[in-house]
């Protein structure tokens, strides 16, 4: 059931021994949202625990700084950024089925809670989080806020991206005006990269390939490539914005070798260009500006399909 | 003399035929400020022109996109994100005497104007004019938005640099509730690069030193360097943000050879080390974070002579 924030407020407020738990492979807006509602819980007087079945990433740590796992029995359990049961994950996934209350801001949203905070036009769950805080009149103090901007930070890539609303600017200065270190934070998140991601990040430009004078670019991350760099294989992980920083470019296509013959593709759009029907050509999909598909053959073969089929759609976009 | 909203709102209500100055090597924020004040001008029925001393940069001139020169005989002189006469370069530098209003947000401004509205809190001169307007009661428009976003956006690094106050983000809320295409301008500001721009990276990048693992390191632009690239000298410009993207890293150091045994210095602070001490000791300065010096010698002896000062400082750092 979809819910508003009076229905929520009253939720949170009736329950005891709470577990707030964050999605799979964690991000920044749902671990920011799930510290953030444990610190905002415990200081009403209740016990909480943030769960999560992977690990917490350590560019992501320092939102634990003020957090210890408490030991109690859950009496309640509260999804924050959750979209779907499936992404839960393997050491969460008992519990989906019996979520109190979900608080998410995707538009997807499969609302399998009993109670639903849904804001689909929010920039975060970050930011659904704040403005039900400002609905219940709380005090928010410095480590929530760290929290809450650091989820609103990461979604909308420093408010640079297109999902940047007014309110995410209005959030921003309210918990930045409460004197979080947002100069710090976006530096750990954006700028700061370790010496062997620059060296992966080296690799991958210098091999780029361009073509139609650079309005299509492709990166290709083959596993002799990953070897004979010595480097771990989630160097080469989130990439493809690489693909896009070249002035001009309409569809950055990235290659990723999964096992002999089979690669996952991942597609950026500038915008123009719909790299979601693009790769639904070959089975996969997206949205308009960001889409993927798996394609198998062999390297040169999986290339020249994949270059054809933009190459078509963007010289269709001339006309 | 420095001046309220009030005052300033007068000045412009009681002028007409009016030249709006940016400051040479113009950047998002002065040519921002300009292009807004001068679309604010015509709309309150004045005749209003920008003059900078210097080309609009490629990048900018989407900010002109609604501007033609006008042809008249300019009675007032307005100048916007300049802190002193030296700035406004050789075109424009008759008008630096004669200047009716200065609205500016660097705390070095000179006051060479008649009137100054001087914000040095905000984060940009965008978002003095941007509270002047408000001031007012005037009703921004579409294009005066995109010119006021842009300044605001280019001088906090899109929201990220430590001088991103919470006034900030709530005019960018406001701006971007107007309609204007946040999205495409940050790419355009942030992300796009050119081709040579990339290789210019590229090569500097690999180039890169090393020193006390990592927490500080240097990149070298010689002349040989650039000859042997074949690029234009421009796009070994502004790269000094590329010594600071390595985790863990202290100080990032800049050498540019200017001319055979001259190298200009730029140095950058991760917050914790004062660059300006270390770049005082060659005889330069600046902030905390930012500064600079000019070291003469032969490139290994420059080298040493300031990787030896900038270790003392960085190693100073644990005590």
């Amino acid at each position: 059931m979809l819910i508003d924030f009076q229905k929520a407020a009253e939720i949170l407020k009736n329950s005891q021994n709470i577990y707030v738990i964050s999605h799979q492979s964690p991000d920044g807006d749902t671990l920011g949202s799930g510290f953030a509602l444990v610190y905002f819980l415990r200081m009403m007087g209740k016990r909480a625990n943030l769960v999560c079945s992977d690990e917490i990433p350590e560019k992501f740590k320092f939102l634990a700084k003020w957090y210890a796992d408490d030991d109690f029995e859950p009496e309640c359990f509260v999804a924050v950024d959750i979209a779907d049961k499936a992404l839960f994950g393997e050491k969460t996934a008992p519990y989906a089925e019996n979520i109190e209350l979900c608080i998410d801001h995707h538009i997807s949203n499969s609302l399998y809670a009993r109670n639903t905070l849904l804001n689909p036009k929010a920039s975060a769950a970050c930011q659904v989080l704040f403005e039900l805080f400002e609905f219940m009149g709380a005090e928010i103090d410095k480590k929530i806020a760290t929290c809450l901007y650091t989820g609103l930070a990461t979604d909308t890539g420093c408010f640079k991206f297109e999902n940047t609303t007014p309110e995410a600017h209005f959030a921003a200065g309210k918990l930045i005006s409460l004197g979080i270190e947002h100069f710090k934070i976006n530096r750990k998140m954006f700028d700061e990269k370790s010496m062997a991601r620059i060296k992966a990040e080296q690799i991958l430009i210098s091999g780029m390939e361009y073509f139609l004078d650079g309005r299509i670019t492709m990166i290709c991350i083959t596993k002799d490539i990953m070897d004979k760099s010595g480097l771990d294989e989630n160097e080469f992980e989130g990439v493809t914005s690489l693909t896009m920083q070249l002035e001009g470019v309409e569809v950055g296509i990235t290659l990723k070798e999964r096992s002999n013959g089979v690669y996952k593709v991942s597609m950026r759009s500038s915008g123009k260009a719909n790299v979601s029907e693009i790769c639904s050509l070959f089975g996969g999909g997206g949205h308009i500006r960001a889409a993927g598909c798996t394609v198998e053959g062999s390297l040169d073969e999986v290339k020249a399909r994949l270059v054809s089929a933009v190459e078509k759609a963007v010289e269709a976009l001339e006309n």
